[in-house]
């Protein structure tokens, strides 16, 4: 018999041999159906494959990240057997899962795949599913393993299996078509329900430019039509609110090759939403009794020598200046130089806890390749603040900084995040950790206990943590539900010792704050480029670089339309008058186009009686209203962010 | 007889060999009694050098700046006649007038020259004064002026005299002393009346640490006891109010040696001013129809080569960083960012003048001497903007401009300022100057016409335009006298061609448009160090870090005083309370030490009728007010900036 301990701890006895998927038909058969791989002791495996000793069991669905990736895995080697069904002679090399579905790269021997062979491939795959073949595991002497690929002719497996030894190597086999490789997989491909095939691209073999060329299919799988249909609509969708084509049409940012890349140019309307972003950010924190400061661009390179950025960050930022023989560096971070700002003075722990903010811009080197719009970038604004604390003040202010986050989600309408709660292994302290234990245990469980005690979703990640102490990844998810990584909150025990920073405590000795770094705005370019998808350029009220449009109906009433103007601007409302003589149709046709929230229509009726005719953006004709009612109403609006 | 004509253009005739004194004379008596120097045909000469040629004549008094070098110049020829005197063999090398005062290089052959000395020297001064020695100009072959110091064995003469030709070389002569010198001079030493030396230092000959080590004597001279008395006051307060001193007391910056010189890292208190002056410029630029961009703060080579930065400025920046083969340079001005963005999109006449606004960081190298607290930094926060016009909007649009500058000069209480109009010199079009002699003569005049219809103080300088046109230095004085560069104006109309900017005008043509530069506020840097030696460290309400202190009497009254702050940071208002167990005259001493503006003092009464007492900083009890009252008020006074 073996021992198997649950999730929830319970402890059942199985016989020697049991696959998990016994034990999942054990609790229930409902559950054994939606099993697609299971954690055994903290390794992901088939759920068919038989477990001889004791061991910590999790089931993994399709609601585990896990799961997914099994899934996309398996469904890569449908793709093969697939493809072999239909080209034989095609020479596989890898076929991984991906963040969002697979890949298989493939030698078809110079055969160009169209649209109509993705379609007749995903027919192929749709058929072999519906076999429900079973993906068998079976451990092979590397000796036999390379007679079957050199019978096959195949010099890619041939190639992998160089790199292997005896003991570690399997072939997985479903239907026709065997494969070598690693695992797990899905019981059966019965489970793939919905299959895309999304894009076909060139890859260099080994990612090398010297060697040949494959073919690379991507594709994306689902249990089940409903969210492949749901998936596809949402990729649509996300096209349309594709950050790079709103930016460049409401006027937001744009790029100049002389400038660089990764280098945005704000326009005038993404300073008004940045300058929107930080009112926000500063009386927020204004509020919550931070200071701020303001440092500059660079330092020397004494200053990164003594925060460890250099050497160990040196790859992600740009080159020195050489100035008077010293090295001087542009930030990459701002830490370093608001800890300088700590140390500028002697500290009491009447100043604690003390919360240095700055909207600092940092710079950071991204390769080329990787530069994406306002994703991935060079230059980032950062909605930046480092706590400094007393260990009894940590847990007090780290759920302030939870509270702002959340509250921050609220005026966003973000509905899904998850905080990634990555702590330490105390194999690794003295080596990936910095040798704290008591801090390690202390501020881990504190972080614990606020999100807890705050109900906020996180996951928590073993071995995952900073160097110098545990961290929160803060993932959202837009209103058509891509995920972004907003920011990072970081616990840090180490670097006010490097900085050798210190306060008196009340019994008058030198005593070593903990520091917290917290960014819950993350970047401009970030967030905006979120932002952007998330509205799709529909930016609420307060946020609208333009706010109201008054649209006389003809020039008859352009001296009534000024003057609601004159009323909008002296409550500090950005508006414009559309004094064109065009038709009323075209002003509200091009005002729609352009994403402003509010349309004031204004003929001889609003004329006479002082009000306004009020459209409202993408939602049509709301009645006429008095115009002074209308503006304190916008004003109400604009002060609530709502 | 030759023709003299006057700055009025007043032409009168005189006997050939006539001296500028006489003219002066001929004017009137008082006026000659106040004539320092000539200039004469844009030559500063002595008054009482001959004039054998028709000339424009200027006549130099006091009020003039080169009548004033004049004056220190000969001071300092004063000052060498005192110490050859005092120390016979004393040998001499150059003594110049300098900014406000001379100096003299000398070698006294290793005597030290303390207080007691300076004392003597100055005394001996005012006795040669007071003999009113004519300064007597005698033009010398160079054989002679070399036999003259051969026999005197002075090297350091006869070093100057090696880079002199026959027909070039003057002696001047006041007293017992001759001196190898360019002159001019003023008339006698008899308009010196008042002489303080200031400072001794040490300076290596020709500035190079190689050779031996001279001494300096510094000193400041002038026309009268009250003008020195002044002087040496206002030096006085200047040290109180030094913003190095200010700046670190009232935490407004600090420096760090890890982050570098030049670089100041703005303090919480630094930060609050900056972001009023900020939302200050901010206001101001909206309402005067500026719209606002962000830009990064480097950017490649090639950027600066299109400008023109590259190589002409190259001294002035940072190096390079070397990134991807390719060079990215911090930007040390903003305009190159500025153009890319009115490149960016396709430009109408209807969208001109197009002014983009940015409070840009820019980054220059200055030498490590040459660095001086907020004054000479290598990191400056530009209040920057440029305003792309047509021909025909320029007028207006500079007016706008010299009017936003008298619009600060009102809020910041600057009575006295001037404008530096430069202008270019016809001769050098095409070399020193852009080719356009229409434009420069169109736009020269319209900047003209703008500061004489504002009535704007202006001087105009011959032959310092910029490159690409005109351009205006504003200077402004601050509380105590002092002068200060504040910021420059600059008409460009080279820049749009660089970058190839153009617009469509009405008749669909492409057209190119005017630029001007304005950065009113200057740079933080140096106007929060003009601001804190102008205000001594007290600044206005609206602008004070920490506007209002409340001071309860004790602890009795906590409660209530908590109330009124409460009401203060619910109006915005910048707001803390002294809860410490201190007696309130304490309270009212360290709250005066710290600069802030208002005092609450609350006690039995003020609790009992909803009141406070109010205190101004430096100013006194100022009665009991109601506290909403009281509050309203302080909002007001914000507002208006009063």
């Amino acid at each position: 018999m073996i021992r198997i301990t649950l999730p929830d701890g319970a402890v059942k006895e199985y016989e020697n041999g049991t696959t998990s998927l016994q034990v999942a038909k054990s609790i229930s058969e409902g559950l054994a159906r939606k099993v697609l791989a299971a954690k055994v002791n903290g390794q992901v495996w088939d759920a068919t494959r038989p477990i001889y000793h004791d061991a910590t069991l999790k089931l993994l669905t399709w609601d585990d990240n896990d799961g997914k990736s099994t899934f996309w895995h398996s469904s890569a080697h449908l793709l093969a057997e697939a493809v072999e069904a239909l080209y034989p002679g095609v020479k596989f090399w890898v076929g991984p899962p991906v963040e969002k579905g697979f890949y298989y790269d493939m030698d078809l021997g110079g055969r160009v795949l169209n649209d109509e062979d993705l379609k007749k491939i995903e027919a192929k795959m749709n058929e072999l599913a519906k076999q429900q073949n079973k993906y068998e595991r079976k451990e092979i002497s590397k000796a036999d393993a390379v007679k079957y690929f050199t019978e096959k002719n195949d010099e890619y497996k041939l190639d992998l299996l160089q790199g292997l030894n005896d003991g570690e190597i399997t072939f997985y086999t479903q239907g026709q078509f065997t494969d070598l490789c690693r695992g797990p997989h899905i019981p059966d491909t019965g489970f793939i329900k919905a299959i895309k095939l999304t894009n076909v691209a060139g890859a260099y073999w080994k990612g090398d430019e010297k060697n040949r060329m494959l073919t690379r299919v991507y594709g994306v799988s689902f249990p089940n039509q409903k969210e492949l249909d749901e998936y596809l609509a949402m990729l649509e969708e996300a096209k349309k609110r594709d950050h790079r084509k709103l930016g460049k049409e409401l006027g937001i940012f744009t790029f100049d090759d002389e400038v660089g890349p990764g280098l945005p140019l704000w326009l005038p309307n993404g300073a008004v939403v940045i300058e929107e972003l930080e009112k926000l950010a500063k009386q927020t924190e204004e509020k919550a009794g931070y200071k701020r400061v303001i440092t500059p661009h660079i330092a020397k390179d004494s200053l990164y020598l003594t925060s460890g950025h250099l050497p160990y960050y040196e790859d992600s930022m740009f080159p020195a200046m050489e100035l008077e023989g010293t090295k001087y560096y542009l930030k990459a971070m701002n830490c370093p130089h608001h800890h300088k700002i700590f140390a500028a003075e002697p500290r009491s722990y009447k100043e604690l806890p003390l919360r240095l903010a700055e909207y600092g811009t940092c710079y950071r080197y991204e390769q080329s390749g990787e530069l994406f719009g306002l994703m991935r970038v060079r230059c980032l604004h950062m909605n930046d603040a480092h706590i400094y604390c007393t260990k009894e003040q940590f847990y007090d202010e780290f759920r302030a900084v939870n509270e702002m986050y959340l509250k921050y989600f609220k005026i966003f309408g973000i509905d899904k995040y998850v905080m990634r709660f990555s702590v330490h292994n105390p194999a690794k302290l003295g080596q990936k950790y910095v040798n704290q234990p008591e801090l390690w245990k202390e501020t881990e469980e504190l972080v614990r206990d606020v999100l807890v005690k705050t109900k906020t979703p996180f996951v928590e990640v073993q071995d995952e943590a900073a160097f110098y102490g545990p961290k929160i990844d803060v993932q959202i998810w837009s209103a058509i539900g891509r995920e972004f990584t907003l920011a990072t909150n970081q616990v840090d025990f180490a670097q006010s010792r490097s900085f050798k920073l210190e306060f008196t405590n009340k019994d008058n000795h030198p005593e070593i704050p903990l520091i917290i770094h917290r960014a819950p705005l993350g970047t401009h370019e970030r967030f905006i480029g979120f932002l952007l998808e998330h509205y799709a350029g529909r930016f609420p009220l307060w946020l609208a670089p333009l706010q109201v449009k008054v649209l006389p109906i003809s020039d008859k009433f352009l001296g009534y339309a000024q003057s609601v103007l004159e009323k909008l601007k002296k409550a500090d409302i950005r508006a414009e008058l559309d004094d064109r003589s065009e038709k009323i149709g075209k002003k509200i046709r091009d005002t729609e186009v352009a994403k402003v929230p509010y349309m004031l229509v204004i003929g001889e009726k609003e004329m006479a009686d002082n009000k306004v005719s009020v459209r409202r953006q993408g939602k049509g004709d709301e009645g006429s209203i008095d115009a002074d009612a209308l503006v304190a109403r916008l004003k109400e609006e604009i002060s609530e962010r709502s």
